[in-house]
C-alpha cells in the first residue's frame, strides 16, 4: 500500500468530483517526509551521528535569517528562506550526491531534473512550477538571492564538520584545497563570512582535519 | 570545551576589539544544532523512528508554501514560514513537551520563557529581539500568520501519525476527542484543511488507530 493513498483525501461523495487540488498537495506533503531519510556525509550534534537533508535544509533556511546581511548587497530573505527549504527535495529521489565524488556528480543533473519532474509534478501546475522555479533558481545560482542561498548551503556543513573533530573531510582524508574550492562561492554570495571560512580552514589544517596541500 | 568555543571566530588581532556580533551568531548557529537530537513523541517515515523538531520545523515550514491558501484569509506566507522555522528552538534547553502530558505542560511556559532568554539573547540585540518576537507571535496565536502557522504544526504530526498506523495515538491509547481538541485551532487557522482532520479522524477509528470516545 503506498503511504499516501492511504489518507481520506478527496472525500468525494456520489457525483462529486475528487478534489485533485488537495489530493495533490497531501501527496507532495507525504513525499517530503521521506527527506527525513536521506543521510548526507556531514555530521551533526558534534560527531554524533550523520544528517539528513530534512535536518540540513532547515538549518540552512534559518541561518538566512539572521546571515543575510553577509551577502554582497541587499536580498530579498523571504525567496532565501524558499529556496532553501526546498533546495534538496529532488534528493527524495535521486539520493544525496556527496559534493566530493566525482564519478557520482557525472549524473547527477539527470538523476536530479527526472526527480523533479515527478515530485513538482505531485502538484497543481500553478503551485508545482512556482515551487520549481525556486529549486532552478537555486540551482543556477545566478540570483543575489540564489546566490546567498548557496553560501549558506555551504557554509553550515563547514561548521558540522569542523565541530565534530573534521567530521567528513577526516573520514575521506580531503585536503584543504578541496573544501576551500567547495566554499568558493561564499566569496561572492556571502562575503562577510569568508573570513571566517578562511579561519575554520586554517584551524583544521592547525589541528589536522583537513590535509595541507 | 564548549563546541562553540572551538570556532576561530572573532579573529581579533593586538588591540583589535573582537565581533561580537558575528561572535553572536556563530553561537547561535551552533545551538540550533542541537535541535536535531530533540526527540519528539510522533513517528517519520511511516513508524520507521521518531521524529526530532528540526526535521518537524522545516516540515511545518515547506508546508506554509503550499498550503496557505486553506487560511481564513490572505497571509504573509513569509511571516508563517519564519515562524514554523523558530517555533522549536527553545526546545533546544526546554526539551519538547508531550502535548497530551497534563503535568509535564504545567511549568511548559516557565521553562520555555527561561529557554527563550538564553538563546535569543546569544544574539545581538535587535536580531535577538526580531527572532523572539516571531516566536511570541507564534505562541499567542493572535494573528493570522499565527493563527495558520499553529495549523501546520499541528495537522503534520496528525499526518505522521496516520500514516504510520496510528503512531503516538495508539502508544498512548488516545480517544478521538484527545486529538480532535489538540486539532480545534484548524478550524480557525486553516478552515481549508478542517475537513482533511475530520476524515482522518474517522478513518484512524475505523481502522483501530484511535480509541473511540
Amino acid at each position: 500500500m503506498s503511504v499516501s493513498s492511504s489518507i481520506p483525501v478527496s472525500g468525494q461523495k456520489d457525483g462529486e468530483c475528487p478534489n485533485e487540488r488537495l489530493n495533490g498537495q497531501l501527496e507532495f506533503l507525504l513525499a517530503l517526509d521521506r527527506l527525513k531519510g536521506v543521510e548526507r556525509r556531514n555530521p551533526v550534534l558534534g560527531g554524533a551521528r550523520r544528517e539528513n537533508s530534512a535536518e540540513h535544509s532547515w538549518h540552512a533556511a534559518l541561518l538566512a535569517l539572521f546571515l543575510a546581511e553577509h551577502a554582497a548587497g541587499p536580498v530579498d530573505v523571504c525567496r532565501v528562506v524558499q529556496m532553501l527549504l526546498l533546495h534538496d527535495v529532488i534528493e527524495i529521489d535521486a539520493g544525496d550526491t556527496f559534493c566530493y565524488d566525482v564519478a557520482a556528480n557525472r549524473d547527477k543533473a539527470e538523476r536530479e531534473l527526472a526527480a523533479a519532474d515527478r515530485i513538482f509534478g505531485l502538484l497543481a501546475a500553478d503551485q508545482g512550477g512556482e515551487l520549481r522555479a525556486l529549486w532552478e533558481e537555486f540551482e543556477h545560482g545566478d540570483t543575489p538571492e540564489s546566490r546567498l542561498a548557496n553560501s549558506l548551503d555551504r557554509f553550515q556543513p563547514l561548521l558540522m564538520n569542523f565541530n565534530a573533530e573534521g567530521g567528513t573531510w577526516r573520514e575521506y582524508d580531503l585536503a584543504r584545497s578541496q573544501v576551500e574550492a567547495r566554499m568558493a562561492p561564499i566569496r561572492e554570495g556571502a562575503p562577510g563570512l569568508w573570513p571566517i571560512v578562511e579561519r575554520v580552514l586554517d584551524a583544521a589544517c592547525e589541528r589536522g582535519y583537513l590535509r595541507r596541500d
